[in-house]
């Protein structure tokens, strides 16, 4: 039974206490920590039939010898401190994306991993535990298809607020698709471009939507991702990968087929939260099993900072309007 | 150049007019014929830069040295007259559906066809025309499916008015498939049975809609087709093949498949005109190829007696809620 | 946390065991009970972390004091005994289909549970926790589609061996259809006729194959039913329901779309396992929420005479030939 | 009656001089000419029914009083002069694509049109009529889907053989989405780049395969087309137009869905003749219907002349690998 303190108790962090307490077989919560005292207490009482400690204080929580792992739900900015306390603790640690906000933060915590020697971290990149994209990925591996040479994906979103910004859509919406397919293709990212065209009646005035992200992978694939935040018509993430021998487009999630007033139809998701549900359980129930182990078996601590290396160039490319190269350096053999 | 004598001036008459006299090749019309005077010479008119001679009598028509075939697209009831007429005289004859309304006038039709001994008579069931329905045989003749076993069809229109009767769901709706399967199975109608459960709100009172018509064959196919007139949402025609080594499905016409508002959605064809208009064309140009060889590629005499026999025995099946034995006698040689 | 017996050690009792231990909320398995021990036994080793009692005395497993509920995996013939005394001592029990064999047995239970005055008994008809077969409810129960008129539905398997009988057909292939549908269409049935023309060159030489079953509902619904157990190409579920204002077509299982070879295509789910695998979580699920309450959510007793009640009249259709009338009397109040 | 002299004897030629004496309604082919006489009497062996003058001198067919008007089928390097010779002439004239080879002769044809004052140059872009292009434009034209913003085209191939170059995926291959999507969009074009990744290994080693064509409207629409003549799989021609208000994906040619071997599958096109064989039929009877009015109602001299400079900033891209911007001048007021 792997003993685990949450760590951020705001909505993603309640869900996920649900999961780790209630609904995952191998684990429990034993600890919470927010820096408001009222909203850990609120979370930990979500917790029936055992005793969960509530710290304010980051250092605390992972020091605690009654958590064996960690996981990290508060904002972005804030992951930093906890994941580098853990890594450096040796405790296990699930950080929802973004692993840090800047690349020099994720390359911190990939040297103290290294340093440390054991693998610690996994990034909450839910995505390669979607079932339509292990099919596709099933697919691509079982080398029927040949090799992939261009990808096509759209990530639309019914609607965004003022609040959202056009760096947004590549660190808060193409950042799942920088990470997904790069394990989807096992391949890393060369170069990148963004095309901003005739924007959509329905962005705010401060918004560049939509945007054409082009991505050129190592090997020579070249991706081309619509994110269109304001597309009104649903959530809509499609992957069509073209090969040698045969094109894959990942299947929508599946409703009935109506005929009704001249048109055949099905439904598209609209609700966000609902496309990838299972994804989260599957996610966390495979983090438990290897953090039991020592293991990640999920994106790591240098798929993180991959994502955000590749995020900075992308804004980088929204602004130049041109190819923008990648610079990761060497995968480090602790990774390979 | 066939030299064709239209029977009937009225919508359809007048649609096959500028068929034979347009837009065909190898066909002019000569002459026409209406009981009202007006009708024939405002259809005449139709025809440009070349002579229409104008009837209002049948065997006038028929008998012109200046008519080589004649087409026939009075009422139903009105077509036993002309067909027997033409096959008398030694003419091509193509006869819009039903050959005769009656299966004795149909049967006098046979007997005199095979007295003159030249194939002459070909009627106007249009959907063996149809090229989703020959995309269908296609297959099926191909071997690659095995055996067929049950066919599964749909006859819905969006709606009908007071005049349409229960029994014309038969006489005038599931005519076309007693013929177009027969043709598409190569095979004989052996019993009919037809289900009448619970009605639409939107049917009128007289009448009995949605119908499930039951249909054996000779060789052991079993025919369920959905007459449905008032079902809102389109003309809505579909036929599956249930096959020993597979499932045929006839595809629908195609229209652009479009996302929004929450559906991914493709329009259903609403217009009956639009769902068969190209078969006019085909049948009638394949007719006009034949019939200057007094050949028959088509429905023939004896298929329209088959489709009369078969369309009687539903409709008492209507009546009697049993099934309905079909006696067609052995195929003449002359057809076979 | 509701204290489990499971009666029948085979394939299905062991998957249950683990989903009642291991995977699902709110329960544990503390007895396990089988005629043969040694079954018994390997099936209490698969709960780990508590004792589990071993019995091969059906009456004795419910009797324990430990046993708060009893699942009944034996074979069909073998249920009555366990769920008559689980209904005696008055405590839940979840029984596979089908409740027992023949109609006077399922009536048995229905009176001593009517006299019992609790609803205790739930019967193991999956299907009713379906996706598909609720968005498909959903979508009839929203009013948007009016009143059902005519239901299509396939039940596609690939392949049988020579131990399935053309009977089978129906006990134990067309016994989904005939409880699921009841429920889906919220509605009795009146009568049911069974149509087998040609043999499939795959069927075994003493099995009809594919029969073409129609069922009619109280309210004037037909339902026409394939059930074609030597596909071949797949295990094929579909359900299509006509109403006065559309139609709905229940989702296949969804795959990748590929385009190979001069084919777009899409996968066949071919593992029936795989099919209602997620249906088999959910229904355990909801019967241990409901257990705890002594209520029944799911299919109950009444239910369970209905489905044997029609699957006789249905056998007995395969022979007649006739359309068989369902003789249910009234539904007990305690049922309403 | 439009009397038409065809110029250029080769395989599309002879299809075109079938439909003008045979298939089509308004014309009749009174001449032809090929630089090889065999060729032409060949040729002019086609017709039947009236007499066709040979020539093998472009300026006499032009000249011949008893030619109305031209289609000019030769190969695109020869099309200038006859084009020039028959705008000088004042005769109406079809020109297979493209117009010319260069922008500069393209330029002299729009010149002379322009001097000459009356509408008389069509090009042979048959997308333009193609169903399902109109289709997508009848929807985008109807206001419904507000403002395009990005559209997405492949224009996949089986296999091309050595003698096709990695410039001829634009000369030969886009140059149709060039002048089609130019049409649908109502836009002319701002820039263009393409990106060419990883190889197929069916493409012969001198051939870039797949590329990835990106083409920015002056409105600010972003196409992005992928070209891939050695997919294999089909002749597959996609049109998706990302729009303020919804999504819109031009249908594929229709065949039966089939399910077999666990596959639920339909046919991709294969044979690119088939493609747009309706279209031609369409295209040739429109300029027949216009040229007899001095009219063109498809796409004229400027239109060649936006297709060859588009083309050349393509070709250009292919080598430099940036964003080009493409150069037309101000439409001129003729055009307009």
């Amino acid at each position: 039974m792997l003993k685990v303190g949450v760590i951020g108790c705001g909505a993603i962090g309640r869900e996920h206490i649900k999961r780790l307490s209630g609904k995952l077989q191998g684990s429990m919560v034993t600890a919470v920590c927010d820096m408001y005292e009222n909203s850990a207490k609120e979370a930990a009482a979500l917790v029936s039939g055992s005793e969960v400690k509530i710290y304010t204080d980051v250092q605390a929580i992972v020091n605690d010898p009654n958590v064996d792992a960690l996981v990290v739900t508060s904002p972005g900015f804030a992951h930093k401190e906890p994941v580098l306390a853990a890594v450096k603790a040796g405790k296990p640690v699930f950080c929802e994306k973004p692993l840090c906000t800047t690349a020099a933060d994720c390359k911190e915590i990939v040297e103290a991993e290294i340093v440390g020697g054991k693998h610690l971290v996994q990034v909450g990149f839910m995505r390669r535990y979607d079932k339509g994209y292990n099919q596709v990925k099933d697919l691509l591996d079982s080398g029927e298809f040949g090799k992939p040479l261009v990808v096509k994906c759209t990530h639309r979103a019914i609607e965004v607020d003022s609040s959202y910004s056009t760096e947004m859509a590549v660190t808060d919406t193409a950042i799942h698709e920088i990470d997904c397919l790069h394990w989807l293709l096992d391949d890393d990212w060369e170069s990148v471009q963004v095309i901003m065209g005739a924007n959509t009646k329905f962005a705010h005035p401060a918004l560049r939507d939509p945007q054409v992200m082009i991505m050129q992978s190592k090997k020579g694939v070249t991706v081309v991702l619509e994110v269109f935040v304001n597309c009104k018509f649903g959530y809509d993430i499609n992957c069509e990968v073209v090969c040698e021998d045969g094109v894959i487009h990942m299947p929508a999630p599946s409703f009935p087929t109506v005929r009704k007033a001249g048109k055949l139809s099905t439904d598209i998701e609209t609700n966000w939260i609902n496309r990838f549900i299972d994804s989260y359980d599957i996610e966390l129930q495979d983090w438990i099993d290897h953090a039991v182990k020592f293991e990640v078996a999920g994106p790591n601590a240098w798929d993180g900072y991959i994502a955000e290396v590749t995020a900075d160039a992308l804004v980088e490319a929204q602004a130049s309007g041109k190819i923008e190269k990648i610079e990761l350096g060497e995968t480090p053999a602790f990774y390979k």
